[in-house]
């Protein structure tokens, strides 16, 4: 077997999904993932660090998107504008043909306590790269957290509207939504 | 060594917390907290299922805080003062007598990521328990979902305000500045 396998890591992952999705996180091996694209179990070590790692692999991409979101709002953005940068720059990794992997993969989620902490703590790790990026721009606490956490707030509600059964509106609509609906909510002249 | 010690409870919990703070939570055992205060492991499994138990003991009574905060708002609140309500009951747990404790809490949490990532899933179900109870009330989502996150958002902010070094000022005055700065800051009018 060639050390360079095309497409093996977007296969393992596919693979990996839909046997979680079948059989429960739990109760998959790593060989089973392998065997079922006709790879190795060590192919699956040169891509992911465990069986976890297919999950999250892609929050690093997620949370450096907010960050440079964050980064090219104006010099002059108030707090939540640079909040909203962050949160709209994120709709890029939320395209139409993601939403079925991201419905499978938050069911998976969802039914397995471990893996649903550990996606807590991505939230909580999210939020904290987004505090920094606001205090890098001068903004002091309690804004800075609050602003942060208010963002993450809302990109939890809207990716929990775009998974909905009969959803058929983009990330960014939802989500220019949901901060408005915050607006009214929290707002002093609600 | 009789069935019943007065005040043992609260004597194993200070044992605890105080052998946490000094040798480090991993590294204290519970004989060592029962031995501190002259009584028996068996003692201490009278009042705590384990070591853990003892630093979070208290969420399920905070978390019945902000639920009976909610339900004694106004029946025509509007879900912001509903969930201010339930933050508002919740200062009642922390007087200013329980702050060297609560701070102890705090920095033996910080430092131990199992126990930061318990802490993260206890403030998820606090934020479910008020999505609950504001569903409860006829308020949907995303609002419903939104308005408890919000609260949450403000008691987090608040509690580390509360605890931070020179803080002098109530919980309860602490919360009402920031859930004010939390509407300037998202409100339609910044």
């Amino acid at each position: 077997m060639s050390r360079w396998e095309p497409g093996a890591r977007e296969r393992l992952g596919g693979a990996a999904l839909d046997l979680y999705a079948a059989k429960g996180f739990e109760e998959t091996t790593v060989a089973e993932i392998a065997q079922a694209v006709g790879l190795t179990e060590r192919t699956f070590f040169r891509y992911f660090a465990d069986k976890r790692e297919v999950l999250f692999a892609g929050s690093e991409l997620l949370e450096q998107q907010f960050v440079d979101g964050a980064a090219a709002a104006p010099n002059d953005a108030d707090p939540i504008d640079v909040v909203k940068a962050a949160v709209a720059a994120s709709a890029e990794y939320f395209p139409e043909e993601r939403r079925a992997y991201a419905t499978k993969r938050a069911v998976i989620i969802a039914a397995n306590p471990p893996l649903m902490e550990r996606e807590l703590r991505k939230m909580s790790t999210l939020a904290e790269a987004l505090v920094a990026a606001l205090k890098n721009r001068g903004i002091h606490d309690p804004t800075a957290t609050l602003a942060a956490q208010s963002g993450v707030t809302v990109f939890r509600v809207t990716f929990a509207q775009w998974i909905a059964a009969g959803n058929d509106r983009s990330f960014i609509d939802i989500e220019q939504d949901v901060f408005a609906e915050l607006g009214t909510l929290t707002g002093p002249n609600r």
